[in-house]
């Protein structure tokens, strides 16, 4: 089968055999994403060798132990635990010092015909999400998964640092607890897709107006400066929601935190079932945040498409 | 009066006029204690300039707008909000943008014969609290502050990394909920402190052996190794307390953070009444971490010896 893979430092398309892991589940997938992530590894950052993806929507081809799957659309989670340790017991696996990772670590991803996953990690999806918003559930399960660890009233004011995807969605999934949020962002095409679904935007260059005013600032830049930002824009007490793994040593003054009693929340991945309701009720969008869709055999062009100024989504289709 | 202070950046021992701020109240001091802080206020980081010191104990000489409080033994909050914004409305002075704080910021400190407070700040100290003890009140209010913002249960895995006196106040109060503290050093003689308590040591050297094996640490080293030694020690989904304002930009790896799902609590102040009532029930001992009592004319000698390796507590005693 093709499949869109990073080995030896060098990203490449390539024909592997079909992944058939029993007991796992084995998924033709029918589109894919691509994530900062892949960018990152792809950088050579991440340490990863293989078959990249991990947003991905596909129909079930074969579980041994899960038969019902059969032939049913899927999402899936992308943390494989052991299912032994206390982490997987706790319903943790994402935290299981032993997890393999779809296209992340230790096992080939999802931007490739096939794939396979422990049946436990799939999700039906209903028939009111189509496929191009089903391939958003990952991202949107990190997203909204910021309101399972941080309280979000609706009076509480948050700003969401980086008008990327993740900073998109953080700001959409926020704007449903909260009134009062607003996406602070360096690129006005990408302000407007979150204006159009009544976020208030502020260009990056007028965000130190509103400093010490927010109760949350989630940052999503994916930089250092963001992170300094976000502590600018803090009210003392107030909570900073950290998304984007920013690689390399950062730099910052930890006695900002100290001083002014701030909490750093770290936070990686979301329950994906909640982001299915929220997709099925059309209570975010996605669709207006994809900018191209390519075939799998266009898959390296997609990838340096991805990393290109003003690009949002590109998704890679194994239909085509 | 004699005043022990820092301007110019030079540390003397001044003669300055007794302070009469109504309506705010006098106290006459009789104890103060030396802090890390004042050792980087005179190190020059801190940009404070006036009569250092912020742990005291002393007697109401006058409090026009609060007179049943003259003539009593009191400690003092050290921060004084304006009374008016959001934050002092809310009961939290400590974080109001225009605060002065006790030889901190805006306002001369207790190494001196005489301070000024707002009467609000005051506390009465029961009489089974020493002078001695009673000097502890702020530093030991920032430790157990700790149990305010972090939920700790008798089984809760707790390192505290730093063996100096704000490490061992920590140490003790959280002892106090959870029965598996262990505090991190490096001087062995400083450990022994807390082991005579019954609290668990580890040295530094043998710290990464308990890697990923604590639920919440406390970083109170005041250094930025002991920052990422923080996070190796932290499970997943772990809590790392700040306490230390250790200055200059620090260098972290974010990622780790967002990875681990690690939430950081900046902690800076805590109450004094809880403190007060710790130290009337001889909950913690404080007086086997004091080192040396000086006379507040000893002033300059008692922050030089301060700074020195292997001190603990240091006070100044007015009395003498």
């Amino acid at each position: 089968m093709k499949a869109l893979r990073f080995e030896n430092n060098q990203l490449k398309l390539a024909d592997i055999a079909k992944p058939l892991k029993e007991p796992e589940a084995v998924v033709r997938v029918l589109k894919s994403g691509i994530c900062n992530t892949d960018l990152e590894i792809v950088r050579g950052y991440a340490g990863f060798s293989g078959t990249l993806g991990h947003e991905f929507v596909g129909v079930v081809e074969a579980a041994t132990d899960a038969t019902d799957l059969i032939g049913k659309r899927v999402v899936g989670e992308i943390n494989a635990g052991c299912g032994r340790c206390e982490n997987c017991l706790q319903g943790e696996s994402r935290h299981c010092p032993e997890r393999t990772v779809l296209g992340i670590v230790g096992r080939d991803g999802a931007h490739a015909e096939f794939l396979n996953l422990p049946s436990r990690n799939l999700l039906e999806v209903p028939d009111a999400v189509s496929n191009q918003q089903a391939v958003f559930v990952e991202p949107l399960a990190a997203a909204f998964g910021i309101t399972e660890q941080v309280e979000i009233f609706p009076e509480t004011k948050v700003a969401v640092i980086g008008d990327g995807k993740l900073g998109n969605l953080c700001a959409q999934s926020l704007s449903l607890s909260s009134r009062r949020v607003r996406l602070v962002g360096k690129h006005k095409e990408k302000l407007a897709l979150a204006r159009a679904r009544n976020i208030e935007t502020v260009l990056l260059e007028n965000a130190l107006k509103l400093k010490r005013n927010f109760d949350v600032v989630v940052e999503a830049s994916g930089s250092e400066s963001g992170f300094n930002l976000a502590l600018d824009l803090l009210k003392p007490r107030g909570k900073l929601v950290l998304k984007s793994t920013f690689h390399g040593a950062a730099s910052w003054q930890a006695w900002r935190v100290v001083v002014d009693e701030i909490t750093i929340v770290g936070s990686r991945c979301g329950r994906f079932q909640p982001a299915l309701d929220l997709l099925e009720n059309n209570s975010v969008d996605v669709e207006s945040l994809i900018s191209e869709e390519f075939s799998l055999s266009g898959g390296v062009k997609a990838i340096e498409k991805a990393g290109r100024k003003g690009v949002m989504k590109i998704l890679l289709s194994m239909a085509n």
